[in-house]
This record gives structure tokens, C-alpha cells and sequence, in this order.
């Protein structure tokens, strides 16, 4: 063994000691080479072997993490070009440009984001005044003409015309999700959350080439248009969804949008903003866009500020949240304004936010109420259990049974025409007419004569048939009598069931709003019994009740506490009922999580993210490093031949690789015997460094530095494939010095480190990787975030427990 | 040399090639061993000649950090007996009761945090009445009696006595922080905020053996009452001052005292929470009584979250800020559930806060009215840094000249006395009587006739001898002529200079309420402009300028934004002026920042803390491990004689040493050469160890391995000192097997690493120590907060420098 003596059978193929496909990242690999798939079956088997055992002592475990998410990469390649780049008189000017610009896009995000709220409310506006002056006055009044009464067979026809109207729009929001965007569905808000955990969500991975579109699609310009215009059909489409969720995944769409200065949907780029375009940074603006989404949808910024914090950001940082708050301001103010307009007040800016759940005249609260509230926030942990477990097994059903286009389509419009049908049923079947003027809260939208007499009006058709919005706010604020219990009982159980059948389908569609009218309806019939109770006692508001029953609701589907507690106070623009509102949430919580997980949570475990949770799992202190790392790592030397790196990059889809002193064949194991740990090298920059042609003939001469690409983390680099960069046989023979181009001081662990060690070094700085290293700084395997997020804490008969979840490459 | 080739000259007597004193924590030793004295001068010279050659080009850099400071342990400690505690069945028990403990902890902080505050706010109450019925309006009346009519000859009588009384007040206040808890004084934030970032401040540091007590007395029940006694006193005592920043140091110190289930102070041990006895959960809960501070002073418990994340916390956990929340949440509740029993409303729980700022009538604002806002900003960020910059030169002179006790409590009377006399000139020579009746808000106690005529009294008497919250609620909600223009323009003067002066006087004062008088006087005056600027627009509210001026002021001085907008949210109860007040923090802090720092940290710099900002200073990628760290380790073998680190606990003051695996001496450098970095130990564990007993004669055999003891952090355990241990001549000469006890992979970094690379790793995971190795993995060096915190970003002609502080062992 020479001093350079690594193992190398020939210049133009892997060294059999290595498996290339399984290692950094170990992501499913489509090259056909024999010699690789052989060597990867191996592994699997060893591994496969090793889990079994692992396995032995435990009763179930058939939950798996997909290999299909990569990390985003947040750590600086501090390599010598980026330590040259401070030393040039230009970078005090970078410097400046740079803080200059995070403000300056901070605030394009707000207004941008502002505007993208305004378009949806005013197009849900236009889509109510078609569906209630057109439809329903017009063919109501035509009805009452022609029939001299309200008979059920003119209704019939009203109902088709409504229902039909519904399902055109539906259609277009389904078609948008379908064939246009497919991550525009759902809320988007677990979508966000895993992306703010550091996790990239992949679209398409068919090919090794496309492997780079693994690219952040979630927040894309075609995804926020999808989002914004199919939110819009199908809130305006009369379905059990809100536009709030979405509102939050547009934000952040727009944030991730303007601070990369171009579009890859269009194709333009506008040349701005260049330093921007990494996941470090790109993570910070999208944070802000979701606090600015927040902050448009409920007019509140600073739940929207804690929102991104709470369920994103692991690191606090002061300078970053205070540029989140910026946006979430400035996206506030815009949609302020700009509704000011629509609304003709022009100027007038205490008009907030998308969902304004009114102000409540009666803000007192008395110390005996405190126990009730307490049961509103149990109640309300049980039904949002209750919610999850059935919407987690209804996702499961359709992740199995409806998984055609064609089938998801239809699904959409059956949600849409029964959401319609029993609207028109419910307010047949049930009795409820009021007197006009007893509510003083009632607006003129809010009042439909439907089945009743003169001078009353429905008050089911009041909550079926306004916006959303705007039943919360009858449910709220309205008189005590305003609704039958009847009506109260049976508009709950179908919003909730309803809610569950919409959560999930092909549209986009928000939990936030259904949620917290569904509990409003129940808490308002909790407040009715409590004022039948105890007659004695003056000052009983059912829509006190209704708040704190909408907030146990909510609290209980997503389990948020401090930014939904923030989010309710700003939106109901009260401060007082702050405390009650807390209590309600946490026993929600708790509750909750006796059963079960967060809704966003349950669906992030379904699609098998390798998510980190915010604490190491408990019992795992003597779970170490080398149980935790793989092994089968692609090294490369500091200087290594154009041909073995190209032979890399075609067959392995790693994001980086790990360099070494030497790589020596080793007289113990199947793997190679690797050196000392000197640095880390991305993927990208090694492809950049062969398309800039940075390597040269000799093995000892070293090539010229090129000026500034130091940091090229720019995923538009990967499009490109191998083959485009045109290398001859002569290029394959130079040499590439690594080392100027390597990131030279990657974190590193010994081998006997604890998970509880690691999990907290990634989650702390936002790690992709860590190598393990021997006493002697030699590597010995990696760590990804895969490997960390396998490790899962899970309750047994009351005793904690560590799960290994199994990598599936599906 | 022999495989065990450390050179150690005698047993008993340390290896001159180390340096004991200057190494893991460099602390100012009082060891007279001739030896290590020279050694350490020779370290120093080496030091500051190479400092010298640092310095040479730059400017100037007489900036300081103090050594006195130690750095709070947030590490585990991981060693065998905490891994094997895990496999214990008795764990999963352990488990729960600290989950449950932590909850029932953060009630108790709440609870606790609730009572001192309704204590204090009951204390002022009960000194305020005695003031007003007693010694004003019975003096004035009996004036008016005698003499009829208010002539000055009587006035000096009432003066006195009202000087007198302050004065009295104060005196209590000053001597119990003189005398009996220096800590006190102050407002107690620029202390907590140093605690959250991880600095432990000293109180007394004489002699060696005391270093021990560099336990956090900054949260000591001592602190607590002199600071609840003393703040009430300082607040009756008439004195510039808010109750709102000791409050919150209160809030702390309960969190803190609570969670250990003891008291030092009363040396009661209750057996309770021995979970909890570490740096490590003490901080959480100190963060939880943070936030409970706020949230009882202004009742605002999510500005109270936030105030604990934005000014303390660096790591986001949603778990911590839960109870955090929940801590605020029920000291909220405690209070506002006492002060209705007190104010005759039991159970009625609207009620919020000891600053309540009352609720605003007229909420709406218009669009022309935001640059109106921006004004304001701009100009409290200049009064901010004006006073601020006046602030701190004032501590300087202050530090320098009035250091003796008796000098600072002269201080402490003239400041009562001259506020006093001040208070009655400008009542005496302004004329500003307003007719009684014309201001609906105003409250029997605001209403003094003072030299005015009958059915008049005095607006000027109203702002100076109320308590200050409710000036404050007289000029947010007074209607518009309710103050002469003269009154305000004297009144904002008076208290911004008084203000100015009684900031850092010896007693518990806060810096909020004064801060927000003198903006709410300046905001007032700026609205009445505005109204006479613009006489024909309607609906110009000078309350709402008042508010915010305040919230300029008040953000100029201490540059918070995000935490400062919710918490004035919170105190007035109103959401609607959310957006102009957090554009003019905004403002406020931009223009601040371009002067000088935030008030609580221009006193941290005055102290010489070695605080951690967010972000690594700009300017560092080239400064790297090796210039970064110290060389002169203090380092163990696995297995040393007990004498050895008899001697080494004796002759250092270091927290923890690193644990190697050889140490011989270099042939080419005065320090030793280490062998590989195999772990950690503390000092008290060391300590511990040596107190158990747990040696052994031979140097082979390994001792038994005592229970529970993986974690021996409480400070208690160092009381004792190392005499008190009693080890004879023959223990001295056995052996300690250190390996079991170690923690086995301490944080480490090559050589090469960054500083910003650095940074981030002492920021994100909470760092004390950090080792650096060489590329064998062989020590090399060690790393500390204060190795970081000296490397400051300046800006200097508009370029970033970073400056280099000294180590001052003062």
C-alpha cells in the first residue's frame, strides 16, 4: 500500500469496496449498473438483517419513513473562496446590499402576499353575490311569483340551479389540484410545516435526471396560483372548507416567490436577488410569507408570527422574526387597504384580516364560569380526537381505493352535490323561522325567508347559505333565541361530518374556519343549557360559549396553543377573553393528545416525512452513534479523477460527499477503510466545478480558483444533465483538486455518541448531515436526518418506548 | 518515555508544564503557589503580546470583558451512570413525575409570580392613600381652614411632609439594596436577560473557596423580598419608577426558587423537585417566571412569551414555551382573581393587569394618519438615544465617583427629595386648572384643587402626584384640552431627566412606566399640534398620539419590537392599533439602533458581560479555531492519583476539565502534548467522587460505582470546601478511575473551524465549553463563551469591523 494507495480497479468504474447508491442520502437509485445493484442488495439485506434483530423485542412496528424526502441544506460551504470572498473591498457593499434586500423583500412579501388575500376574499364576494342575489332571490322570488306560496317543487329547482352552480366550481378547484398543481390541495399547512422543518417535498422523482426537481415545489408561482384561484371556487363552491389554511400555504408560496427574483413556471428571471437563492435564506422568507398568510387570513400578526414559529422554526432568532412580524405587518396593512376600497371606506384601516370574527359587547367573564369553560376544552379534545382518528382512517381508505384522477374528480363533485343536498334538506326538515329584526346582528345576506312566513326569516338557511365567516359571526354575537337546538344540533353533526369528508379531497381547501364553526354550533347549544341550568343567573352569553366551543373545536384538530390563543384574540380583536380562551386550549390539548396526534401531524405520519419533533425521544440514551449511522459512505480523496466523479454523479443521487485523506481497502470489512474527515463537498459544486472545467492534466498541478461561485446551492445548476456538460475522454483523465471547493470543517461526532447528543445538534442548527468518526478523526459513517427521524418515541401500556421506523424507498 | 509518560515530577505538586489557573474557565486565582503564579504571568505576557500584534491595526479597543462571569452548564452530563439510570424499570416512573413536576412547577411559578405582584401593587396602593387622604388633602384642607385661601407659606408645610414621606420610603428601598441584596437594584432585565443567555452573575467572589457562590443569586428568595419591599417602597417613595421591570425580575427569581424545592436564604431544603436542581431546567423556569412577570405586570401573557423568547431564550422549544404560557397565563389570573377580591369585585375577572392602560373609545385611524405614526418613531428613536447615551455616561460617572455605600444611598434621598420639590414648583408655577367635571375620565384621586380656585383643580398636581399608571391613563383618555400645552412640554421635560437619574440610583426601579409617561406627554402635545395644524379634519384623538409617543419612548429606551407590541396590545386591551404601533417600534428601533444600543444592553456592555448576540459578528469567516481558543488546558488522564486533582481543584477555578487519553510533555511547545480527547468531567462531579471515596489503592483495579449520582451540578455540593473532605496522606495516594463519570463525547471542532461556525454551535445547542482537536483528534485546545463573546462586530465609517475585547480580570 502506497502512500496514495487507494483501491482502484480501473479509472472509468466504481470501486467495488463502495456502494454508491446507498449512502449520503440514500435515495432509490435507477442505474442499472450490476456491479451496484448487486453490492446495494447486499446492503439491504445486512440491514435487513440487522432491523430484524432489532425488531426481536418488539410487538409491532409496520410504520415506515419514505426515502423520497431529502433535506434542504441550511449550513454555509465555508471553503476558501467564501473566506476570500471577506476580504475583497467589495463586501462591506455586500453586506449592506444584503440586509438592504431582506427588508426590501420582506416587504415585497407582505404586499404580495396582501394581494393575493384581497383577490381571493373579493373573488369569494363576487361568487356569494352571483350565488345569493341571482340564484337564490331570483329563482325564490320566481317561485314565490308564479306559485303564490313556497311549494317543495319549485324548491327542486332552486336546489339544481344551486347545487349546479356549486359544482362548476368545485370542478375548476379539483381540475387546478388534479392536473395543474397537485401540492396545491389540502391545506398546505403540513406541506409548510415539513418544509420549515428543514424537509423537501419531491413532485416528481421518475428518472435519475429529474431527481433534481426535488426541487422546493411547495412553494411554487403554479402552486400559488392553483392555490388561489381553487381556494377561491371552492369556498365559493359552497364546500365545508376555509380559505385560511390556503391563505397560509399562499404566503408562503409568495415568500419562497419574490426573494429568488425569477419563476421557473415562467421561465423568467429577473436577475434579482441573487444571494438569496439558497435554502437558508429561502427558509427564512418563507417563514415570513406563512406569518404574512397568517397575518392577511385572520388579521393578526402576531399569531401569525408565533404560528411560523410554532409549528417551523426550531431557532430562535431576533433578526428573523423581527422581519417576520414586518411582513406579517405590512400583509396585514395591505389587505386592510385594499378591502378599505372594495368596501367603499377607503382609508379607513381597522378593517382586518380575511376571517373577522366580530367584536363582543358583553366582555366580562365570571370565576364560576372557569369550570365550565374547563369542559367546553375537554368536550372539545374529544371531538377533535375523534375528528383526526376518522379523517386519518378516511385518508387511508382513499390513499388505497381513490387514487385515479378521474376517481378523485368525482369525489370532489359528489362532496360538493351532497355538501349542497343536505343544506336544502336540513332547512326543509327543520322548523326554524324567526322574526325579522329580533336579531339585530343579522345582515341582509344573512336573512332567507326560504320556507317561512312573512316577516321571518330561516335561521338554518342563515347559517347554510352565507359565507362561512359570516355564520361564525351569527353564532357569535346573535341574541340568545336566534337558533332553535334543533337547528344548533343538527347543523353541527353535519358541518362535522361534512368537514371530514372534505378535509382531503382534491381541492384546496383550509380545517381552520369549518373547525371553529362547528364548534361554535356546539358551543353555542353548551351555552343555551348552561343559561336553561341555572335561569338565576344574569348575564349568560351563548356566544361567549360558541367562542370558547370554536376555539376547544379547532384547538382540538390541529393542537396549536399560544399561536391559535393569539390568532382567536386578534381575530375577535378582544384581549379579555384571552385567559378563558388559553384554559380552553390547553385542556383541549391535553385531552387531545391522549388519544392522538395533531391532524397536520397525522398526515404528515401518513405520507412518511421524516419529520424531527422538537425533543429527542425519550429512552434513547443508549442508542449511539454507530447503531444510528450508515456506513455505506461515497467518499472521495481531496484530489480525485474527473472520470471516478462523473461515474459518482451518474450513479449515486447523494447531495454531498464526504472527503478524505486516503481511501484504503480494508482487511476486516466489506467497506472500504476511509481516513481522516477533511471536509464535505455538494453535489452541486462538483457539478459546477465540470462545467467550469476546473480540473487539470497533471495529478500535482492545481487549477486556477474561479472567482465567486463559493456558495452554488442554486438547484437551477442540477437541471442540467451529465451528458450536457459534453466531457471527452481526454477531460475524464484530469485531475480535480477538491479541497479549495470543500466545505473544510463538516460537523462531526464520535462513534459513541447518544441519539438524545445528536437529535439536539439537528435540531439546533438544522442539520442535513454529521459524519461519525473513530477516536483516531478517521470516517466512519453519516448521519441524516432519515436516520435521526427513524427513532420514534411512542406510549405503551404506559410505559415509553423507542420505535425504529423502517426506510421505505416508495 | 513509557506508555503512561505523563511527567509528573512529584504527587503532590503540579506538572509545571501546566497552567492551572488560566485554562477551562480562566478565572482570577488566589493561589499563592510561586510556581503557577510565574506560569501564568508567562501565559499573560504570550497573550497580550499576541493581542498586541492583533490590535495593531486597528483604532481603538478599550472595551472590556469582565472574567468574573461563569457560564451556566446546559449540558448532560451523558456518562455510564446516566446511561444506565435509562435501563433502570424504575425510569419510565421518573419519567412521568418529571413531566408532571414540570407542569405542577410552572402553576406553582404562576401562582406564586401572581401573589408577589397583587403584593406589591396592594403595597403601593395602601402608600399611595396614605399620601393622598393623609398628607394632602388633610394638610391642604387644614391649610385652607387656617388661613383661608392656598398661600405658599402653608404649601412648604404640605411639601415637607410629602418629601419627608418619600424620602422615608426610599430610604427602605435603598437600604434593603445596599445593604441587603445588591442584586435588587435596578430593573433586574439587563440580569435576566444575561441568566437566559447563559451567564451566571456573581455576587461575591472573594476568596477562592467562595467562587462556589457564583450560584445564581441574581434568583434568590433574598433578591425576591428586597426586591418586592423595595420596589413598592420605591414606587410609594414618588420616585420616576415602574413596578413593571422588577416585576418581572420577581417573576424570575419565583421561577427559580420554586422549581429547586429549597432556600438558600432560609436554609430550608423541602426534598422537593431534586430533578430540576440543574442549570439546565432552572433556566427553563426561569424563562416561565420571566414570562409570568410580565404577564401579572401588564396583564399580557403572550407579550410575556414573547418578551422570555425575544430577550432570552436562543432555542425555540414548543414544549418550554407551552409552559411558559401557561406560567403567564395563571400568574395572570392570580392576579386579576386577587385584585377583584381587593377591589370589591370578587370573581369578576376582566379586571388585567397592574398597568392597565385602559381601554381606547375612538379606534379608528386613517391612512394619512400613518406618517403622522412614523414621526413619532423617528423622534422617540432620538429621545431613546438620547437617553440612552445620557444613561450611560451617567453610570460611568457614577461607577467612578459614587461607588461607597453611603454615597449611593446619599443619592437614592436626593433623587426622592429633588422629584418631590420639583413635582411642587412646577405645580406652583404653572398655572393649569381645569374645571372639575370637564373630564368625564378623571378619578377622585387625579382631582386636586391645589392653588387652584373653587370647582377647578389642577391638571399639573394630577400628572405628578398620582401614581404614575394612572397618569398615564389620564393623558391617553383625557379629552383633548385637558392639558395645557406648557404643562405637558414641562411635565415631559421633568420626568425624562428625572427619569434619566433615577434609572441605576440604588433602588429596585423599573424603566417602563416612566419611559411610557414621558412619550405619552410628548405624544399628547404631537396630537394637539396635529389638531392645530388640521383644525377642519375630525376625529383627532390626542390619547391616541399619547399612545403612540409611548410606545416611542418607551421603544427607543429598550429597542424591543415584537414582545413590546404585544404586550401594549395587551395593556390596552385593543388589537385595532396593533399596525401604527408596531410601524412606529419599528421606526423607533431603526433610528435608535443608528445611535446606540438598547438601554438594557448598553448596561450589560457597561458590566463587561461576555453576552452571546443572535447572529455571529459580520467580519469573522477568517478568524479561526486556533486564534479563537485557549491553549493553556488544564487536562485528566482517565485514571489519576487523587492528589493530582486534589491539587488541580485547588489551584483552579475551572467548571470542568477534559479528560485525554496520555499527556506528555511537547517537545516543541511549553505546553504538554495531549493525547486524544476522550470526555469531560466537571468540577463537582470531581468533587463528588472525591467525597464519596470512590478510589481505590491499586491502580489497576477499578472502584465500585456509586448509585444515582450521574449528575451532580447542584452548586450545594460545592459548598463545602475541599478541606472539609478530610482525606489523609494514603487517600491522597490512590487512584480515581474517571472514565465511568466523564461525559464520553463533548462537543469538539477542528482546527480550521470558523468563527461564525463557532458561534452558531455555542448559540443553537447552549454551549459552555467546546473542545478543539487537531486533525488526530488529539486536544488542543479549549473554547469558552467568553473566547467568543470578546470577537464584537463594530461599524466604523460605515464599514464592519470585528474588535477584539480583552479579558479584564476584574
Amino acid at each position: 500500500m502506497t502512500s496514495r494507495g487507494r483501491v482502484r480497479t480501473s479509472s472509468n468504474s466504481l470501486d467495488p469496496n463502495e456502494d454508491p447508491v446507498s449512502g449520503l442520502e440514500r435515495v432509490f437509485s435507477n442505474s442499472n449498473l450490476e456491479q451496484v445493484a448487486r453490492q446495494r442488495r447486499r446492503q439491504e439485506e445486512q440491514l435487513l438483517f440487522s432491523r430484524q434483530l432489532a425488531e426481536s423485542d418488539r410487538t409491532d412496528s409496520h410504520e415506515a419513513l419514505s426515502a423520497r424526502y431529502e433535506s434542504l441544506n441550511y449550513e454555509v460551504s465555508e471553503n476558501r473562496l467564501y473566506r476570500d470572498a471577506e476580504k475583497k473591498p467589495s463586501h462591506q457593499l455586500t453586506l449592506w446590499r444584503i440586509s438592504r434586500n431582506r427588508w426590501f423583500v420582506c416587504f415585497l412579501i407582505g404586499v404580495f402576499t396582501g394581494l393575493v388575500a384581497a383577490f381571493i376574499d373579493i373573488m369569494v364576494h363576487y361568487s356569494k353575490d352571483v350565488k345569493f342575489s341571482w340564484i337564490l332571490k331570483y329563482l325564490i322570488s320566481k317561485c314565490s311569483e308564479e306559485q303564490r306560496g313556497t311549494t317543495a317543487g319549485c324548491m327542486w329547482t332552486v336546489m339544481i340551479a344551486w347545487i349546479g352552480y356549486n359544482c362548476v366550481l368545485v370542478t375548476i378547484a379539483a381540475v387546478l389540484v388534479i392536473f395543474v398543481a397537485p401540492i396545491a390541495g389540502g391545506s398546505g399547512i403540513p406541506q409548510i410545516k415539513c418544509y420549515l422543518n428543514g424537509i423537501a417535498i419531491p413532485e416528481v422523482r421518475s428518472a435519475l435526471n429529474h431527481f433534481i426537481s426535488i426541487v422546493v415545489k411547495v412553494v411554487r408561482l403554479k402552486t400559488l396560483v392553483s392555490k388561489a384561484i381553487g381556494v377561491a371556487c371552492s369556498v365559493g363552491g359552497g364546500l365545508c372548507a376555509g380559505k385560511e389554511g390556503p391563505m397560509i400555504h399562499s404566503g408562503a408560496a409568495v415568500g419562497a416567490g419574490v426573494s429568488q427574483g425569477k419563476s421557473y413556471s415562467l421561465g423568467i428571471d429577473f436577475g434579482l436577488f441573487k444571494e438569496f437563492r439558497n435554502d437558508r435564506e429561502r427558509r427564512d422568507f418563507v417563514s415570513a410569507g406563512a406569518a404574512a398568510g397568517v397575518a392577511a387570513a385572520f388579521g393578526a400578526p402576531i399569531g401569525g408570527v408565533l404560528f411560523s414559529l410554532e409549528e417551523g422554526a426550531s431557532f430562535w432568532n431576533q433578526n428573523l422574526t423581527w422581519r417576520m412580524f414586518f411582513s406579517a405587518m405590512i400583509s396585514s396593512f395591505t389587505v386592510n387597504l385594499i378591502l378599505s376600497w372594495f368596501n367603499g371606506k377607503s382609508g379607513w384601516l381597522s378593517w382586518t384580516g380575511l376571517a373577522n370574527f366580530g367584536v363582543f359587547e358583553n366582555k366580562d367573564y365570571n370565576i364560576w364560569e372557569i369550570p365550565l369553560f374547563l369542559l367546553i376544552g375537554v368536550i372539545g379534545g374529544c371531538l377533535g380526537a375523534l375528528f383526526n382518528y376518522l379523517n386519518t382512517r378516511l385518508t387511508e381508505f382513499r390513499k388505497k381505493y381513490v387514487s385515479s384522477k378521474f376517481g378523485r374528480l368525482f369525489e370532489c363533485l359528489l362532496v360538493a352535490a351532497i355538501s349542497g343536498f343536505l343544506a336544502f334538506l336540513t332547512i326543509f326538515a327543520i322548523d326554524d323561522c324567526q322574526p325579522i329584526g329580533a336579531n339585530p346582528t343579522a345582515t341582509s345576506t344573512q336573512i332567507n325567508q326560504m320556507w317561512c312566513k312573512k316577516g321571518e326569516y330561516s335561521a338554518v338557511a342563515s347559517l347554510f347559505f352565507q359565507n362561512p365567516e359570516e355564520s361564525v359571526k351569527s353564532l357569535f354575537h346573535s341574541p340568545i333565541n336566534s337558533f332553535g337546538v334543533t337547528t344548533l344540533i343538527i347543523f353541527g353533526i353535519e358541518y362535522f361530518f361534512l368537514t371530514l369528508w372534505t378535509f382531503g379531497i382534491s381541492v384546496p381547501s383550509g380545517v381552520f374556519i369549518p373547525a371553529i364553526l362547528t364548534g361554535a354550533a356546539w358551543g353555542r347549544l353548551f351555552g343555551i343549557f348552561v343559561e336553561r341550568l341555572f335561569p338565576s343567573v344574569t348575564g349568560i352569553d351563548p356566544g361567549k360559549y360558541a367562542l370558547a366551543g370554536a376555539a376547544a373545536q379547532l384547538g382540538g384538530v390541529v393542537r396549536m396553543t399560544i399561536s391559535l390563543t393569539a390568532i382567536i384574540m386578534e381575530a375577535t380583536k378582544d384581549i379579555t377573553f384571552g385567559l378563558p380562551i388559553m384554559l380552553v386550549l390547553m385542556v383541549t390539548k391535553w385531552v387531545g393528545d391522549m388519544f392522538n396526534e395533531g391532524l397536520y401531524d397525522s398526515h404528515i405520519d401518513l405520507a412518511e416525512v421524516p419529520i424531527l419533533g422538537w425533543n429527542p425521544p425519550k429512552m434513547s440514551r443508549n442508542i449511539l452513534a454507530d447503531r444510528v449511522m450508515r456506513k455505506d459512505v461515497v467518499a472521495l480523496e481531496r484530489r480525485e479523477r474527473v472520470s471516478r466523479i462523473v461515474e459518482i454523479l451518474r450513479s449515486t443521487l447523494h447531495h454531498g460527499f464526504p472527503v478524505v485523506d486516503r481511501i484504503e481497502e480494508s482487511p476486516y470489512e466489506s467497506l472500504p477503510d476511509y481516513g481522516r474527515l477533511k471536509g464535505y463537498i455538494l453535489r452541486s459544486q462538483l457539478f459546477k466545478l465540470l462545467e467550469n472545467r476546473i480540473f487539470e492534466e497533471e495529478e500535482s498541478s492545481s487549477a486556477v480558483l474561479p472567482n465567486d461561485f463559493y456558495e452554488c446551492q442554486d438547484d437551477d445548476d442540477q437541471m442540467k444533465s451529465l451528458a450536457d456538460l459534453g466531457l471527452t475522454q481526454y477531460d475524464e483523465s484530469c485531475w480535480l483538486d477538491i479541497e479549495p471547493y470543500m466545505h473544510p470543517h463538516p460537523h462531526r461526532v464520535p462513534l459513541n455518541t447518544s441519539l438524545p447528543f445528536i437529535f439536539r445538534l439537528f435540531r439546533g442548527l438544522g442539520l442535513r448531515y454529521l459524519f461519525v468518526v473513530n477516536d483516531d478523526n478517521h470516517l466512519r459513517g453519516v448521519i441524516t436526518r432519515k436516520d435521526v427521524a427513524r427513532f420514534r418515541e411512542r406510549r405503551r401500556n404506559h410505559e415509553y418506548h423507542v420505535d425504529e421506523l423502517y426506510i421505505s424507498e416508495s
